[in-house]
Parts: C-alpha cells; structure tokens; sequence
C-alpha cells in the first residue's frame, strides 16, 4: 500500500501520515497521555463489542442522515475540534472543513488552531461550523473570541471540560516538541527526511491563530506551557454556566465520562453531551469512549443528545456507538492522518471509507435505516 | 516442511498454497472482511472449546459415515461453495469435486466458479453434487441457472443469504485484486515470481463460466462491482420462498447465524440451515461460526439438519462441531490451499488429513463412533 | 547460558539439550499433539495458581520426604515412563535410573525405552524401579515381559492407557522422525551439525530394547506403525483388570483425566491414579494435567494415591499440585532435558534444581513441611 | 531517548540504568525470583484498575502532603531499603538519601547496604531517616546493629520478614553474580563495555558496610550465601516481638501479604504495615502488592497505617494504591534506576516524575486533593 488509490481503510491513512510527516509531528497526533492504556483501549472496547446480523431482508436502499444538534447531517460523523491542524499541513484546517462541508458533515475548529477563527470561514464558507473553547483565565479574551467565532458564522459553541491542565504526553517530551518546532539537531534531522512537510512548512510557518503573539508569552513553547499560561485550571461547573450565558446557539459540554458529570452538564442546559477522553490525551487510565458511553446515555436519558470520540476509526464502530446510545461519533485521528497523507482530499477519503463502510454495514446487518440500530444490533464478546 | 509430502496438518498445505499463489491470490483466499477479527475468531473460537476423553474403552474400530441431507457421507464434512477456484489451479473446481467423489463427500459448486455447472459436471462425473446460487436481480437468468443446474445432476440446492453487497476485504483493494487480473506492475511482477502459476494461468485464462460476458458488462471488474451488478440486494424471505419454490430437491440456507433467522428458514422448508459467516468474508465483528452454532441449534431443535463451516483446520473442530450441535461440517480454504498447493492430490490430502485427525480424536476420546459425540464430549475452556 | 554450570533452572536444561541434539530429536522430546494446546496448558495452567504465603514461621528446617506407593522417597516427585531415553544419550535409560536412585525417588521404566528390562537393571541397581506398560495384542508377550520386570526387581506396575493409538504429532511428521533415524539429506545435516550427539549414536545405534526385531517386523519404522503394529487398541477396562490380575505388586493406572476414569480405576484395585495427558503428546485439546487435578483428586477421595504429571517444571508446580490433591508429581521432560545436556550429571541436576526449588518454596510459603501443604496455600489467580 | 533531559517517565530512566550499568548489576536491580511472574504481576496488576474523573471542579490549587508515621511527607511516597545501592553509583545510598530529604520524603537504609549506618548519617545529615533490619543470627550483632542506628538518627525501624532464606534469581545465578563482582571473562567483558560504571566502581570499591569482613566469612560470597551465613530463617512472631522490643520508636513490619499477618503485626504494636513480596524478588508466584493490599487494609482497619511497595511506577498507581487503603507507596527499582543513571540527580529526577505525574493525574481526576482519594476514584477494569 503505497498511495492513496490503495488506502482500504483509516488504518492505510495512518501509514502514508507516517511517511510524510517528521516524526515528531507524527507522534504528536498519534500518541496519547502516559502508558497510552487509554489511548489503546479507545480503539480497543470497540473489540468487546459484536454485530448480530439478520438474513433476509431487503436492503437495496440504505439511510445514513442524522440529526445532530439540530443539523440535518449526512452521516452520524463529524470531525472533531484538535489544536494545530495547520501544522500537519499548509491550510490544513480550511481543507479539513471543506471536506466535512462537501461530505454533508459538521466540523469543529479547535481554539487552538493554526488558522484563526476569521481564516477559517474564509477558508471554507459554508457547511455546519462550530466553534470549541478552552476555559482562558482572561475573561476580555473570552469575550472577544466567542464574539468572533458568532460573527463568523459558528453555529455551535463546544466547551472542552478535560483539559484544566494539560496532560503528559511522554512521546512529545521523549521528541522535545514545541509549538513552533524548535531547531535541534533530532528535529532538523527528522524534517529533512521529510521534505514534502518541510518545503510546506518553511513556506507558511505556524501559529496559534486565535491567539495574538504578545498573548502568547511569545516565542517557542511547550503545548504544556501555552496551556499554563492562557488556560484556566480554576474553571468549574460556575464556569460553564457562566460561559453558556455568554452564547445564544446550542452548547455542547466535551470531555465527559462520568454519568453524574452528564446530568449536571444537560441540568444546565447543554444541547449535547460529548462523551470524550480527549483521545487518550489527557488522564490516561480512565475508561475508553466507548466503555463510558452507556452509562452516560443512561443519565442523560434523551434529555440531550449524546455524542462519542475517541478511537473510532471503522463504521461498524459507529453501529456500536449507536446502538450504546450515541447519536453521532467525532473522529480526531482519522482525519488528521488523511490530512497529513493527502490534504483534504485525504479529509474526504477518511470520511468516505466510514461512509462506506457504514453503508456495507448496515446492509450486512440486515438494518438499512441507520436509525433503526438498537441494543440488539450488537452483542457483548 | 517444504513439500506435500511433509505436510502434517492443514496449516501446512497453506504455507505451500502460499509459496506457489501470487500474493493477491493468496490474499484473495486467505483474507476477511474489515480487520479480520471474524476471520481469526472462526478459527480461535474453536480452542475456548477442550475434549474431555474417556479411557479403558475398546475403540479398535472407528466410524464416520454421517448422512448429510440425504446422502449417506463417508464423513461428517463436505467441501464449500466458493467462487472462483479455477484461477487456483486450471481445472480447480473440477479436481476439487473428484477429490470430493472419490472421498465419499459432497462437493457443492459456487455460482461464481470458473467452471460452469456443465463444465464442473463433466470434469467430475458422479458424487455428491450441490450447486451454491446468489439471488440475482434478473429472474430470467435465475431460471435458466436453476434448470441448467437440476438437468447437470445437481441434486441439492444452497442459497447464500449473506451477501445482498459484497463485504468490503481491505487486502484485494490493497492488492488491486480484479477478475481477470489487471496487468499493473505489481500484478506483474508477483506473477513473475510465482511462475509455476503464471504458466497455468497463461494457458487457460479466467473468467466467470456461469456468467456470459455480456451479462457482466464485459472486461475487468472487481468482485465488488461484479456482485453489484448482478446480485439483487432487495432479496428477502419471500424471494428466497420463491426461489425455492422452483427448485424439486432439497434447498439448504447457507449463512445463518441469528436462531430466527433459523427459525424462519426452517418454517419455509429448507432441509438444513448451515451457520455460517462466510468465512469472515463479509461482516467483520460478527460472531464466529462455533459460536453461534448453539443457539442455532438449539432453535433448529431436530426439525432439520445444521450444518456449520468457518474456521475448520482440524479433526478436533468436527468433534466441537458435532458435541454442539451440528451434523457435519463445510471447509473453504482448507482445500483451496490443497488446491493451490498440489492439485486434486493436494484437495485429497486436506480431506485425509481432517479424516485422520478425526479418526485419532474418537480413538483417543474413547468415543469411537462419531454418532456417539455429544455435549459430554467437550468443555468449556 | 552455556554450561550446566549456569543454568538456573529447567528452562536453561531445555535450551542446553536443543544446543546438543539434532533438531528431529529435540522435537520429538519437546513436541506435542496437534496444535500443541495441551502442551502449553500443561505448563500455564499451573500459572493460575498463586502462592499464599505466611510469614513469621520458623523455617529453619524442611520436610519433603513423601511416600510414594510405599515408597519412602526423598521428594514427592519421580521420573516418568519415556520411551527412547537411550537415543538422547548412550546408555540413557541407565543414566537416569542412577541419577533417580542416587536422589532417593523412583524411577519408571517405559515399554519403549532403548534399554531392555534387563539392562537397566544392570545399569542401575538399586532404587525404587517402576515398569510402564503399554497393551499389546500379543497376551504371549505380555506375560513375559511382565514376568522379565517381576524377575528384575521392578516393584510397581504401571498401566498407561492413553495410547490406544499413538497421537498425532506434526513436528515428527514434518521432520521425517523414524526409530531408528532414516537418512535423508534433511537428517543427515541435521547430525553433522551436533556431532557430540551423533557420534555417541554412531557408537551405540539404537533399537526397542525390549522387543526382538522380528517382533516389531523389523527395519526403519515411525512410532505411529510401531505402536499400531504391537500395541492393542481394543483394550479395555476388562483387560486392565486381566492385566493386574497378571502382577502381585501394586498397579498404578497412569493416563486419567475424568474423575470416572478415576473412581473405575480405584475400584479396580489401582493403588495410584496418575492424572497425565502424557504430556500433551495424544490427544490435542484436552485439560491440562493441573486443570483435571482436583476433580480427579475428589472422585479418588483418599481411596488410593494420585500423582499428576505434566508440565512440572518448577518447586512451586508440585507445591500447587499437592495443595490441589496430588500426593506427588511425575516429570518428563525436564529430566530428559537435563539427561541429553549432560547425561547423568544433567538428571543429578534436573531433580535438585525442583528440589532446590521446593525447598525454598517450603520456607518462604511459611510451611517448612511439604505434607503441611493444603488448598490455604494457594488461591486462584 | 537519549539523556536524562529527554527522560519524560520512569521507563526512560531504567533505559538509561541499562545503558550504563554491566549487565550483570542492571539484571540484579531489574530482576526478580524463579519465572518473574510475580515481577511482572506488582507492575501489571495496576493495570487492573482504571482512574474515575470528573470534571467541572475547581482544580487549581493540589495537594499531597501526607503523614508517613507520623512524618510530614511532602508526598505519599518514599525510598523502599536496598540493599548494595552504592555498587550501582559510588555513594549512591547518600546520593538517594539526599534526594529524598530535599523532595522532603523519608528515606530507609537497607542492613545490606554499602554505606554503613554511620556512613550514610554523615554523606545526608537531616531528613526522616529509617533503618531496615534483617533477623540476625547473632544476638550480639542485632543489639550493636540497632543501638548504631539510634545514635545516628534513624527515627524508624523496618522489620522485613519476607526474607528467611533468599529468594532463587535466575538471572543471578545465569550471570555468576557474586559480591564483590567476581572477575570472569564474561563479568570482566561486561564491565569493559560499561567503563563509566567500572571506573567509579575501581575507585571505591563495595562491601556490605554494616558487617567486618570477618563477620562475613570474608572473600567473595554470592548474596544467598551471604543471607544463609549471617540470617536467621528461625525468626518467627516471638522474635519480631523480641526485636522490637529493643527499639523505642516506631516500628514498620515489612513483607507482609496475607491479612491474618497484617493482623499479627498490628497486635504486637506494629505502627505500620508494609504491603510488599520484596519487589518479587523472593518468592515467585505470590500475589502482586497491589492485589494483597485490599484485604490486608481491611485487616488493618485503620489500627496502624499502611504502605504498599512493588511495581510503583507511575503517579496513577499512587492514586490507586491510596484508593485501595494505602497511605503511602515506597519505591525501590524506580530510585535505583535513576540512581543508576545520574547519581543524585537521578534519584531526584525519578522522585519528581512521580510527583509530577501525580499532580497532573490529582487535577485531571477533579479530585485536587490526594487526602480525598477514595475507593470512588478507582474502578475495577
Ligand atoms: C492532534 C490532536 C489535537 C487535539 N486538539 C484538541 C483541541 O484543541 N480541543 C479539543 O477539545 N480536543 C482536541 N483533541 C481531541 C479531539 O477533539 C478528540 O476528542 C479526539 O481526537 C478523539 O479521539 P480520536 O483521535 O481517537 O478520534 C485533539 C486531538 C488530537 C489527536
Ligand atoms: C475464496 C473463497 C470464495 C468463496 N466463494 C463463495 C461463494 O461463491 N459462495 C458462497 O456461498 N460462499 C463462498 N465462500 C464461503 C465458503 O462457502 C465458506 O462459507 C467459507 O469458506 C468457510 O470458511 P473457511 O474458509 O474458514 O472454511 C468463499 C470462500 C472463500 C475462501
Ligand atoms: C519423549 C517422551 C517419551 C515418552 N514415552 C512414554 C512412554 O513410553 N510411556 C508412557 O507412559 N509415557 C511416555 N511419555 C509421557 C511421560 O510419561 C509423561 O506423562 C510426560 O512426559 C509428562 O509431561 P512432562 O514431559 O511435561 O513432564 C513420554 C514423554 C516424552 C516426552
Ligand atoms: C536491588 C534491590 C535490593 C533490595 N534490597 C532490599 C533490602 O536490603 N531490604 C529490604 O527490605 N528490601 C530490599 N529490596 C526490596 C525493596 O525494599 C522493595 O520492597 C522493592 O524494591 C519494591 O518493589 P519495586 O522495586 O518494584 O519498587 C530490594 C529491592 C531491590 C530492587
């Protein structure tokens, strides 16, 4: 498998992210916090989980549109918010946003991207755009940057509760990665053997978009370090409430794992729950997506809707997610490994094998409404 | 272990089939769908299964003959429907069929044989003869099939229900797998190193024998796009009641694993309802053949025979098979590799092989009648 | 690892024997049935025990002194029956006996070893001599081999009867393994390789000590035709009771696995039932000695001894193996291991590394007394 | 992962104390008793548990203070006795005292260690000093032993029973391990290709400091002969209440898995137990300390505190120890790894890891404070 032509699935994607990209930059979406159990078993519960297919039935037609949070979406999929998504690749945010707006899907930009809120909808007009925000100790900047994203036509506002501090990622320590890339002698190295990110990369630089330099404490830092200076570690349920006040679209609340957690979020008014562990970035050892999921679907009770990240990277992943409770799944990875592999066309592909495999699904199953999975669509291993 | 004649167990004849098939070919035989998690359970689910032996029992002389629907089998197994086995070895479908006659077996032609059913029936006369039918969308074409097969001494007929779509096996769109194959330089060069297939391939060409060019649309297709453009995805319990209805011998379903699904088939007459999943080639994550068997069992309840196939690499697997429920077993690419590997004497070889793993296991499980097997003679691991 | 000198525990006799013996040879002692399920059980099962110790307890002085079939042996272990012994090393038979009597446990003879009933009684007086029994179809040969072991000071008899036809072993069928070996380019490279084996062979040859040539019909054969042309697969419980009828000694009944077997064999009159799957070499997917241990061990219920062999290959085995019912362990392959690494000293050294082993086991368990040893010390992982 | 800087967990010092260290010592520090089973089960037995976060909680302030008999420990943590650390680093028992003094931890000298008593008191004056003790066979050593210890400020006594006779190392007895190192071709070698370790090692030299030459039969000695010579495996309850009637602080029992021990130890006035099988080093196939310490906490009942040591290696697995009723964790491997790799800096790099690590896991938990682990935040995998 060497190009895209013969990508079978999201698994191919990861291996063409991993020859075009520097190391470094690799491990920086691959890995995940600590031992990576998290990040292992994200992918891996899925396993727990099989599909009891029926015979017989007529299965020529095949729905997939889903309501998520009021949009009428191709698929129940949608790209998830990830920091940095232009340093995978020049204009890597407008590309991915466009493929998920071409492909009838929400995108989420990251308060951590490389494009700006304004170069986004420049970027990429149109489709369901949403906008995630990280809890800033300076309330103006808050304001302002909610204020920019409403203007720019963010539908939804997502606030990403897991991140009061950064996690430990011990594969960006082990690189000595930093934002932008510091020059050692490892990093230069490594980015020579990848001149096709390199060329890219030399000519359009990088940086936090939605941030002014001077906000930043300037110059090269540690992800771990921008999150210390600009982020809250005191924001609280208060907080969330406070924040909700400041937005007049739906709210969704990212990062939950807990089902006393869900209650409290829908209690105040969130349209949707995320059930997330950042990707296995954060804490690692706390359950996988999926393991959480029917305990939160449980709590939240049809009060709100529910939503899944974290190691979906098959459409019989989504059958599962759906049959647990889950409206609709976020993918983080899979699509940024598209974007690093082939820019949005590599976004489109991501988003078409689960498309596809979805729809194979489905009529494997014996279950062409994609509405009509329930609990008996799947069985525990 | 590097020819035939070393050759201990089936696992062997793969390794040979391995040697002397392109890769894509390999591939084609080998793999499943999606990450082959099916696949590899059909073959593992079989070890959370242990023999519980007996001793201080005569077991001087061993049985085997089992009727299967109907005919009196010189083993509780028989050799699966599958497409294609003609680009294995030229003449594939038909050594297959004279190892199957001359081992006291049935041997049941797929609808996508190279071989077509006039072909298959004179290349080998007599034995115990099936035909395997897709539901395809012209009902025409259904009706000249069925008659050719009834006129050409077929005397059982097997309805595939698991494949309304094509499954989706990453490895054939990896290898480019096409039918004929594409000429890319890979194909190429894999043919180039495996030339003792080439030659054979070269002299006698490929193509889908029960099909007419035009009725494929003519050319190179994938089996994906074959399958679409014939196979009728909208069949239902009532096209298979139809179908069945213009066949005068037995009809058995083949690709069942749901207990209502058994029940349904049975309620509509068919003489066995056969537990299968395709080899893994269709929906991953489904359950493993020896899993779903009990239940199947269980809900069949006596009214008719079950047969089971998926994942049977050893003599021990028939016993598990029989103890759980099912009168004889199917195998695939158990004699596909023979074929491969050596021909009718390699088709020959994987049938003794199983038929003396089976014979040992009675002796050494002091249960020498394979009538005899029943839940007792197995555990749960 | 390269001297017995340093090696630590049986696993580095393993490697030393497969440093010395030609590959077919090490495969032969080191293989099982099949897929070598039961094998790897024998071992790992013992893995789901753990140790339960106490501390606190004065462990100045151990006890492992145990009877064995009224014999007062040292440890609660001996060496089991293996056929062919004197191939790993000239004079094998001889050398272990010597190194079994010099450690004070029993040494058993097997039907099939190299040395005759009457050389090994030569080559090794004294001791605690046990014969192993294999049903023949010749009563005429039984009577007098049984009457040769009785004139020779064998004191026990001991019935294996897991062998009415030998198990299929696909490591000897791939290497070719014959008695004595035939030469094939394969073998012939395979001894050139390990001269200080193949020149003691040279030396000393090799044959069925206890059957005449004309007897075994002569010539080059595989244990499967010698076993199928001698022993009598119609042996059953009736001719277990001719058999002991037949001996005044005491009958152990070596190859139980179902507590019915068991209860039959007891009431038969068998001072000891040996739980075994000769060493997972017969039937492939049956439980593990240690697994059939305690349901075997209640069925006995104290009405005879029972010893388990099977994958004993540290202290802490024979500490589980008592705590779960055994009076005391068999081993195998660990002494044939540690006879092909360096003959006589190699057993010397195989008995006191488990001896070693038990004893400190005995002391850091808090039960200085092996007869102490019961269910409380050990718990289910 | 190449210096102490790019270092980002412990795993990362062990690879450096690999580097650096012959081979023989890293496998003294690394290995552990018979299969290691037990090694791998203290590591992998955390595994068991998984972390319960909540979020929307006000994490910006943490704490980890705790009281570790009766000492105010700026951690739940501290350096488990060793023997020989400063054959690992010249110094190293003062360098490892000194970094945990300034981390404001308690540190215990082993009675096997290269700094005598008096020697470390002078290399770290200051910080909460312990000292372990072995039972000793002369009553006369014991009372000098303690008495030195007195004077020279160790607050507490560590009383290990787990060692009445020393546990088999393989990989010890593999390598020829000896103290001091006894010059073979292979240690010599070993030691050339780590000339960083030797030259320190030929300045200084090492002995067992606590014990003359003549005490210890003088020469060279393996450690078991050194145990077995001078270690008295008589000790039982009456002894541990005889010692600890001659010290007037506080003492620890050290070794205890079983909760009737846990018991016995608190009843004759135990301020402490030590949940520990000796970093699996003495006897293979004990349960893991993680997997003892619940009943053995419900045994204490909160009567006396109790600490948990063995397979320590990450900031979660403190969280799950508390969570499980521990008060606070040792660690051994973990301080000597970095002790082995950068001396003091080492030792400290490895204390702040963990504190680091628990920070983070403190906040992304939404549980700020350690003192409010509880069983809540752990859940059984
Ligand atoms: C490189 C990268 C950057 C991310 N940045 C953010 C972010 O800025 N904000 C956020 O809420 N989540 C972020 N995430 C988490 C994703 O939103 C999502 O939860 C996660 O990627 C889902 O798991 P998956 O990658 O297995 O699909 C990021 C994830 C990755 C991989
Ligand atoms: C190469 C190949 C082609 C197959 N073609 C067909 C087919 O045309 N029709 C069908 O009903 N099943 C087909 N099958 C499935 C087999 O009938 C059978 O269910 C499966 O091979 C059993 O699993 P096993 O290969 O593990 O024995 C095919 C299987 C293989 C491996
Ligand atoms: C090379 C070899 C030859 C054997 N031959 C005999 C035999 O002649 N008679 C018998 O009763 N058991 C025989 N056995 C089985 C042993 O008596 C014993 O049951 C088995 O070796 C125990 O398992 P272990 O090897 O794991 O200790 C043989 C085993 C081996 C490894
Ligand atoms: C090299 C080494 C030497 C040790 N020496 C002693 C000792 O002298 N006395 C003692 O009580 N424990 C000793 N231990 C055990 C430790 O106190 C502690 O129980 C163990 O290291 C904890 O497991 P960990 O290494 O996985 O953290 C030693 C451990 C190691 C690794």
């Amino acid at each position: 498998m060497t190009s895209l032509d013969q990508a079978a699935d999201i698994s191919d994607l990861r291996r063409l992210a991993r020859k075009r990209l520097p190391r470094f930059l690799f491990d920086f979406i691959d890995g995940g916090a600590g031992a990576e159990v998290t990040l292992r078993a994200n992918e891996g519960d899925f396993g727990a989980w099989g599909l009891a297919p029926r015979v017989g039935v007529d299965v020529a037609e095949r729905h997939t549109r889903t309501d998520i949070v009021g949009y009428d979406s191709a698929l129940p999929l949608m790209l998830a918010p990830t920091g940095l998504a232009g340093l995978f690749r020049p204009g890597g945010e407008g590309a991915a946003a466009r493929a998920a707006r071409d492909a009838g899907i929400p995108f989420c930009l990251s308060t951590n991207s490389v494009a700006s809120i304004e170069e986004l909808a420049t970027q990429a007009p149109g489709g369901d755009r949403w906008f995630q925000y990280y809890f800033l100790k300076d309330e103006g900047l808050t304001d302002r940057m909610l204020e920019r994203a409403r203007e720019h036509g963010y539908r939804v506002l997502c606030l990403t509760l897991d991140l009061p501090v950064q996690g430990r990622r011990h594969r960006d320590v082990r690189n000595g990665f930093t934002v932008p890339p510091r020059l050692t002698p490892q990093t230069v190295l490594d980015a020579a053997l990848h001149p096709a990110w390199s060329l890219g990369y030399l000519r359009h630089g990088v940086s936090f978009g939605n941030f002014e330099t001077a906000q930043m404490g300037g110059g090269i830092s540690t992800i771990t370090q921008h999150i210390a200076a600009l982020c809250d570690s005191g924001a609280d349920w208060d907080t969330v409430r406070h924040v909700m006040a400041k937005w007049d679209g739906p709210v969704v609340v990212k990062g939950v794992l807990h089902p006393d957690d869900a209650r409290r979020a829908v209690d105040l008014g969130a349209a949707t729950v995320i059930v997330s562990n950042h990707g296995g970035r954060q804490l690692d050892a706390v359950p996988s997506a999926v393991a959480a999921l029917p305990a939160v679907a449980k709590a939240v009770a049809g009060r709100a809707q529910v939503l899944l990240d974290g190691g979906v990277r098959r459409g019989s992943d989504i059958v599962v997610a759906r049959a647990l409770g889950a409206d609709a799944c976020m993918i983080g990875r899979p699509f940024l490994w598209g974007l690093a592999a082939a820019g949005e066309a590599g976004v489109t592909r991501a988003i078409e094998m689960l498309a596809g495999e979805l729809d194979t699904a489905l009529a494997l199953l014996g279950r062409p409404d994609v509405g009509e999975i329930d609990a008996e669509a799947v069985f525990r291993r």
